[in-house]
């Protein structure tokens, strides 16, 4: 799939929705991303994990977001607009299991022009993240980004 | 500083507040983590960053999360009573460079016990990053954990 490379906020409207592609977890990626930034046993260890309310080893929160929001960023669509995200709210319905796959879009929720900035503005846009086998979400992100016009 | 490792939710407060340290990120730190989940030109390269909106290389926000997470993933403090997180609402007001050390403290905001499962209940912890220089906040985020009682 190929996705555009946007000129200018004004391409985005509420409601365009892109798909990013496809994404899957081994046990050593998910045991790679939590020794750094989430070291609790159901991230790391197969043993420690059967006795969580998990069962299985389960990939770190934070892990899903960075690779589904880097697949946002190394795609051609915001490259030339985007300036800074300054918030973001996260849901994670469900565990991601390593081997999973998981397909990742972005919606565009809502788009607002600067009033003192002609040459910017923001938009809110909500990652999914969605369990191939079963469409069970496994992570829901709205992103606030601002952007060139 | 030494953490206390808890036994319980219930030896939770609002209020309570613990300091978990403090962190640095060299510009090679954050390039890596941003070529993997946040490859934008003012995360990676000195030059291109001198044209963004910051002017330096700044750290990828996901970036500062995620180290601020792990040093409390990496304390005693919820070792042996953390099950899961499932939300977690994030600002990052102001940016961070390399070089800049922050302190990073994690606050209390709602304890709620379960009433179907005696056993567990789900904290709000908020965490707090501050540059040293000047006191200004880098990171603001409030996670939604479930712990054991």
């Amino acid at each position: 799939m190929t996705l555009p490379r946007l000129k200018s906020l004004d391409e985005l409207q509420p409601g365009d929705r892109y798909e990013l592609g496809r994404l899957t977890f081994s046990l050593e990626d998910i045991r790679e991303f939590a020794r750094r930034y989430d070291p609790q046993p159901f991230h790391l260890d197969e043993e420690a994990a059967r006795d969580s309310v998990f069962g299985t080893v389960v990939a770190a929160g934070l892990h899903t977001l960075s690779a589904c929001f880097g697949m946002l960023m190394a795609s051609p669509l915001l490259q030339e607009i985007s300036l800074a995200g300054s918030a973001m709210d996260i849901r994670w319905p469900a565990p991601l299991r390593p081997g999973e796959e998981v397909t990742v879009s972005v919606e565009v929720i809502e788009v607002t022009r600067s009033r003192a900035r002609k040459d910017r503005g923001s938009a809110r846009l909500r990652y999914v993240a969605r369990r191939v086998e079963d469409g069970v979400v496994v992570l829901d992100a709205t992103g606030l980004h601002h952007l060139r016009r």
